[in-house]
């Protein structure tokens, strides 16, 4: 089957309404209730789910606990996640230090840098220098990186992670990164969130000055 | 016109190739070029510019001066903008002193929270009372904030931004919040973005294991 980033996206998203669901006390769900939830068609839901062979009961619905079985497999949620930063500047340090991470069961574990300054082996979540990545990498059995150096490092650094055997980068580093087909990317283009909420706001005030004049 | 999220952040991404082409020698550029550039078609180029009235030469393309022109008119990229983070915690603190938002023209110019220990008047960049907000903004014409605080606070956070008349929220708690139509919100989900990377990671091991059993 095709890995499609939205589906994922979406089963992710689907999770998390089907554990709110359970919290409020629900047993079953429809699908046009989940879909509500999470912004979609009842159709889409319907059909996002037939791919992985899970179907509802027109009348009843779906189950939520069976629902949230099959998602916790296909999206492998039972696992505990470790994860590593690379750039331990400004937002490398926010990041291992998160505390929204530890609640999906994902933890940062190590920080990695260049900097000698930056390095400490004894801290709570200890940084090392980025030579020893591959090392820590392989002993700890880490699929998933976070690539939070300045940009003119990151491809570098970027290729420095794969050789490691990352299969999973989220990267902060504006910029467009190139890796092979089995390992998977991520952007968080911080500057470029903020910038589209300036464009929609001036966006907005032109379409109010345009109303205005009419 | 409708303002259209999708449309702006495509122009967000022409302006960015535009630059890139430019510093290469460039004086015009084509649709496909520039499609290929941003991940779109060149119908698609076409269609964004035409609904702004831009057009180009069949022969000739673009001249890429004049859609910059356009576009920071459009975006309004040619003002510089101030913007406060309201949440001083580890995200808040690497957000204020983040440098890659000052090359962009974005000027985080001060920080809000309610724990004394936090609070700086005299930093480069003064972390003032929540208290402030409202005063502060008015006084110094905001009209963007990051909003980095808590989940359990974030509602009561953005009703307080929208009161002191913030209108564009780059918002990081992982919630939806709810603001009247006139205020814009962009959410950044880290722990969402780095799950995804989880989850399409596990969705192409899974993939792999299935190929390998064939």
């Amino acid at each position: 089957m095709l890995v499609n980033k939205k589906i994922i996206s979406r089963f992710s998203q689907y999770r998390k309404a089907l554990i709110r669901f359970q919290e409020l006390g629900l047993i079953k769900v429809f699908s046009d209730s989940l879909g509500e939830a999470v912004g979609v068609t009842s159709a889409q839901v319907r059909k996002d789910f037939s791919l992985y062979g899970i179907s509802g009961n027109k009348r009843g619905g779906y189950q939520i606990q069976d629902l949230l079985d099959e998602l916790q497999s296909i999206l492998g949620k039972d696992k505990v996640h470790d994860v590593v930063v690379v750039g331990i500047g400004n937002l490398g340090q926010a990041l291992i230090h998160y505390g929204g991470f530890e609640k999906e069961n994902i933890h940062i574990i190590a920080g990695f840098d260049i900097d000698p300054a930056k390095l400490s082996k004894s801290s709570r979540i200890p940084v090392y220098h980025l030579d020893e990545l591959n090392t820590f990498v392989c002993q700890n059995n880490i699929e998933i990186g976070i690539l939070a150096v300045p940009d003119a490092a990151a491809q570098h650094v970027c290729d420095i992670m794969v050789e490691s055997d990352i299969k999973g980068i989220l990267n902060f580093a504006p910029i467009g990164l190139k890796a092979p087909a089995d390992v998977v990317i991520n952007n968080v283009y911080l500057q470029a969130e903020l910038e589209n909420v300036i464009y929609f706001v001036n966006a907005l005030e032109n379409k109010c000055k345009r109303c205005k004049k009419q």
